[in-house]
């Protein structure tokens, strides 16, 4: 049975900029529960979980600017994802009324991941996420009961592996999953007001990007690095039937402000 | 609103014997999986919180046999029992089956605690729960949703702050709470196959124990320690309206032994 929703259901993610500070995670909550109808809030990492691997003389070991999950890594990323970070925010979510359940991918079998094949860089345990593999139907009731989902980004294979996995990815892949049942707007949040055309002045935001435009600034090299997946995740939801996707900073979330991607 | 339930719903409570040791828990899933009928699943810690306290330098702190929770130690037993332990649960659950839903007292504010008087001693973020603080009707709209409903014993004050809580008093508190809707069973699991008239004699299971027995074998030095607050947790139970409470181990989930107790 599919469920339809008469209102725009918001999701929205945050990252490591917001969960690493107190204060501005009490400001993205204080926010966040202004911002009406049903919502889901997606969250990344932080350096809880860099610290804590520190902590235990784990080596974070990279493979060209990515991290590369071993077991004893999953274990860390499991803990701080989906058990301090995301009861935190729970908590605080709840105590401003806001009722929030909490939720890996495995909960309510919610998003299914695929581990990423070893060939040809083998990242470890480390997933991907295809919007067919959200369960859209288990968010569509949820929602309906008036909970908030709050999703980390540490998802299962079905078989019982835990997986680590992006969570830009998994707001993308959320939303475009929840898109077959209603109108969804997709709000990436991060430490800037928007995509900027000078990478240093906060005033520069450029208010649209669509295709085209996302291609020629890539070509004038004024989105670079972590910039360009973000925008090839933006532009994949809205082909995969997403309404609106805006990029903007979690301190603007109730601001028309930041930028529109367009197709 | 308030919801029936035709079936008879089962608690059941697992501890650190099942938790730590991959074939037990994975014999127990099994187990569970093939308990007829709406469940909750409660889950205590295991070794593997000490073991991180251990890894980071952290004093565990012990009064009168009892663990102190400290702003660290609450960071690290949100992080092995919230995220480690409950997502390796229910992972392993999804995988044979079971559309588990991992949850903290936090989650839908499934279960409020209120943190335990320092005066006369200062346990730190230690939470006390009383079956009033169970928010029943979101337990049983879960269930009649075909969910299972996977607890860990972190619950929180509904004011932001997280607090660690005893199991069995979780088990007890949820059995309770859904027993005003409901008939209920609670099944404690543990490493004995029930309450033993000599420790050292696994055949020696007493089959009943009601308030008097369990008075008369406390005088007699029969059950002590760790047993005292189980079995007090189990009458309160009873008296607060579950139908039958039962402590037996994890092997024999589905057998007829054990220890049944009567008011």
């Amino acid at each position: 049975m599919q469920m339809a929703m008469a209102q725009r259901i918001k999701v929205i993610k945050i990252g490591g900029n917001v969960i690493d500070n107190a204060e501005a995670l009490a400001d993205f909550c204080e926010k966040f529960r202004r911002l009406a109808g049903p919502k889901v809030l997606v969250h990344g990492g932080g350096k809880e979980a860099s610290r804590l691997e520190a902590a235990l003389g784990l080596e974070t070991k990279m493979i060209e600017g990515r991290r590369v999950t071993s077991a004893e890594s999953l274990d860390v990323v499991t803990m701080v994802y989906a058990g301090l970070i995301n009861k935190r925010i729970v908590a605080r979510l709840q105590a401003i009324g806001v009722d929030a359940i909490g939720m890996s991918g495995a909960d309510a079998d919610i998003i299914k991941a695929v581990r990423r094949s070893p060939d040809p860089i083998d990242y470890g345990f480390v997933g991907d996420i295809s919007p067919l593999d959200v369960r859209s139907d288990m968010f569509m009731k949820l929602l309906a009961m008036g909970l908030t989902p709050v999703v980390c980004a540490i998802m299962h294979d079905g078989d019982g592996q835990l997986l680590n996995c992006n969570a830009d990815s998994v707001a993308s892949a959320v939303a475009r999953g929840l898109s077959s049942l209603s109108k969804v707007d997709l709000i990436y949040c991060f430490e800037k007001p928007g995509v900027l055309m000078d990478a240093d002045d906060d005033n520069s935001v450029i208010g649209e990007i669509d295709s085209e435009k996302f291609e020629s600034l890539k070509s004038a090299g004024v989105v670079s690095k972590g910039m360009i997946p973000k925008l090839q995740n933006a532009l994949g939801a809205l082909r995969g039937g997403v309404s609106e996707v805006y990029i903007k900073s979690a301190r603007n979330l109730l601001e028309p402000t930041g930028t529109l991607l367009r197709l």
